[in-house]
């Protein structure tokens, strides 16, 4: 390896060696541990038995386990080769453009053929759920990047793939489905007529836009009504974001390199995969002492952490899923439209709801508009167009570029810009259009919408 | 570095200190140069004069040099960091599905942020444009790849840019149309009315999908009229061709890592700078005695190297730039609406017409729908979903497996995967509709439309 000189280092690139073999699992070393889930059934702690119905037991055992490292199998790190270890970037000509101080960073996960984050965790799942016999799985999506992410892996170990996309994201990523489809995935808009909590929310709101909330009611249903398949979750549980920490691992060798360590780990917050990805490598140090502060960001279309409750609620709309210990808005919570479709979760990663309860992290709230400035101030400084997601890191690197640039200190920023926006060109064309509308809730909306929480304390 | 065995091997990285430093000029080595340009004005050998005021004076230096090798400047080197060294893929699982005992390796050049290899001689011509004074751009686009490239360039280093997007393409692809405002370039559906050429084709045929040569028209016509702009074009010419030289260094330097050599290598052929840039560095070893095969595959609705004329032709449908020595279906075929829209060029880079004409290199043509279904394939396979341009490799290199396992020989395959398909998606669409039509021309239309060369021997 060629010697790398911090200040004139733009790609830090990693060989495929280190590519990291065991996934970080935060909840050995968390203080306080995430609650535990409970079912829907019967109101009380949910035996693993009824979440093997739609689980695969080696999954189950990753969400629950008190193990540091869980080893990557072979053939899913045969398959990270394919992009791995992905690019970390100094953004030096952002910073140019901001005129700021600080040194920015940024890791690159869109370089892979589904574009973002997603399949780090796609392949793995179908990795498990073929080993244990299952044919099919089943699955929600919001923007499109995991129902990409899951039909590619599936097609690579030879599951069939059925996919409930939310409607708003269906009719306004057209390209997105005939990714899904051209790897052989099935694809339906959500709600659908398919299942009977598709009908049920059509029935209630025949015009509904959809929402991942409802998308995954329809998902866990086709899993737990049909013995061949299970079901699959792109964020928000405990194995997923154990399975997105090879990000902030390789990101910490990278830094290492150049003599780097970040001040502020930055990352856009949904389910919370893509923030534990990068952010929880970092929190291992934090938790020994180090000082380094990990930022969530949220759209306040959907401001689960910084406006909602933490209390125990259900995953999905229909209350069919695990009920979960998290910061939510009320599981009937249906988002505005915005774009992007990866954030318009009413809940949140119990990990992630716990780490920000307990004040280990932080989190804020963008409205559309100021996303989208800071995504393309990054896109003509960097010639990446991030995913409308990912934009909502990169505003809240900005703003921490800008913080510092104002206190005239040399603040390192990290931040992960978990996928490209080649999918999201219309919204991008919505921006320049002028049309945009940015979505903020008052206080007694997000009282409403938070009034029908399970009685678990 | 970990030491790779070929046996094993998925992805064969490169180090960033390994980038070529110089780019390599077939023309060189060539046993017979390629012929003169001539002026559409004078009918003589064009004058360096007249071409600058289309070109700035470093480019049209390459563009005539003898010199073997010519240095990359240190701020596109920079930029070629952003991606560079790009992967080499071993194409594993393509093999399994296809049973073939050859090896098969794709060089990816969709890596970066406009997702093909155009960037990799944009960044070099906005370099040398802005260092001669020039503000302004102006370059015609087909698929859009070359216009994203451009566009991405020109803002990198402060130029303006203007792009004429063959209209079939701009209605087919409004994805790449955004990504182009988004670096913040001025796009126009061609024939436009901004030009005098436009107006011609737009008066003869009101309804004209446009081509290549129609955009290449109003482009010289928009650069030759404004004295701060230069023109810019994204294949054909020979310093293009010399800048696209960097992919075949790399993949000769990827395949000594495993001990690999390749019996073919297969790129895709329009205007010919992918084809020269994977090639011309194979070629080199092929003028001094080594076996190798190069092959370039059209399509069938334009099959200027299969069905062309070796003659001294227009580069472009009006006659406004300058006449070379090519293979030509004529300046005035306007090709099929194929969805390739980056192959609709009728002539072909005089440096690979005269390669194809000295029996150097080899070419075959295939029709759409056989190349969408090995683009499929090799999408399910690979996990890639290809440009369809990029598709016609992908099935030159099926093809050519298929042949060595009815062979039974272990044939080294290498082919340019030269971009991504994710803003061609509706192309995808289209042929699982069961209604995409295969394009082929009948001699006597292609006899016709060759009718009109002009009167150089």
């Amino acid at each position: 390896m060629s010697k790398l000189r911090k200040d004139e280092v733009v790609r830090i690139p990693l060989e495929e060696c280190e590519i990291p073999k065991q996934w970080y699992n935060i909840i050995a070393d968390m203080p306080n541990k995430p609650g535990p889930y409970y079912s829907p059934m019967t109101g009380k702690i949910a035996e693993p038995e009824e979440m093997m119905a739609i689980f695969p037991k080696e999954l189950l055992m990753q969400e629950m386990t008190l193990d540091r490292w869980i080893d990557i199998p072979g053939e899913v790190r045969t398959m990270y080769r394919q992009w791995r270890p992905s690019p970390l970037y100094r953004a030096r000509s952002l910073e140019k453009v901001l005129g700021t101080p600080a040194r920015i960073y940024y890791k690159y996960e869109g370089t892979n053929a589904t574009g973002s984050h997603k399949l780090n965790t796609s392949l793995a799942q179908a990795f498990y759920n073929r080993k244990e016999g299952i044919k099919r799985l089943a699955t929600e999506t919001g923007a499109g990047q995991w129902g990409s992410a899951l039909s590619l892996a599936c097609n690579h170990f030879g599951l069939e793939c059925t996919v409930y996309m939310v409607r708003v994201s269906y009719q306004q990523k057209p390209y997105r489905r005939s990714f899904i489809q051209t790897f052989g995935a099935e694809i339906f808009p959500s709600p659908s007529t398919r299942t009977m909590a598709g009908k049920k929310i059509l029935e209630r709101d025949p015009g509904s836009t959809g929402s991942l909330g409802i998308a995954i009611s329809e998902a866990v249903e086709d899993a737990a009504t049909h013995d061949d398949t299970n079901y699959s979750l792109g964020s928000v549980l405990n194995h997923v974001c154990l399975h997105q920490t090879v990000i902030g691992q390789e990101c910490k060798k990278q830094l290492e390199k150049i003599d780097e360590y970040p001040d502020v780990v930055i990352a856009c917050c949904g389910g919370g995969s893509n923030f534990a990805g990068i952010a929880f490598p970092f929190l291992r140090d934090k938790f020994s002492g180090k000082n380094v502060r990990a930022v969530a960001v949220e759209p306040t279309a959907c401001p689960t952490l910084t406006k909602g409750r933490f209390a125990y609620d259900y995953g999905d709309a229909v209350q069919m899923g695990p009920i979960a210990k998290m910061y939510t808005l009320g599981h009937d919570f249906v988002p505005a439209g915005i774009h992007a479709g990866g954030l318009r979760y009413h809940g949140d990663s119990p990990i992630v709801s716990q780490l920000y309860h307990d004040g280990l992290i932080e989190a804020v709230a963008y409205a559309q508009k100021p996303v989208f400035d800071a995504a393309v101030t990054f896109a003509r400084a960097e010639g990446i167009i991030p995913a409308p997601e990912s934009s909502h890191a990169v505003k809240g690197a900005v703003d921490e570029a800008l913080k510092a640039k104002e206190a005239g200190d040399e603040r390192v920023i990290l931040f992960n810009l978990s996928g490209h926006g080649y999918f999201d060109m219309a919204a991008y064309d919505y921006y320049f259009s002028g049309d945009m509308v940015d979505y903020e809730y008052p206080e007694k909306i997000l009282e409403e919408s938070m009034k029908n929480l399970p009685d678990i304390k």
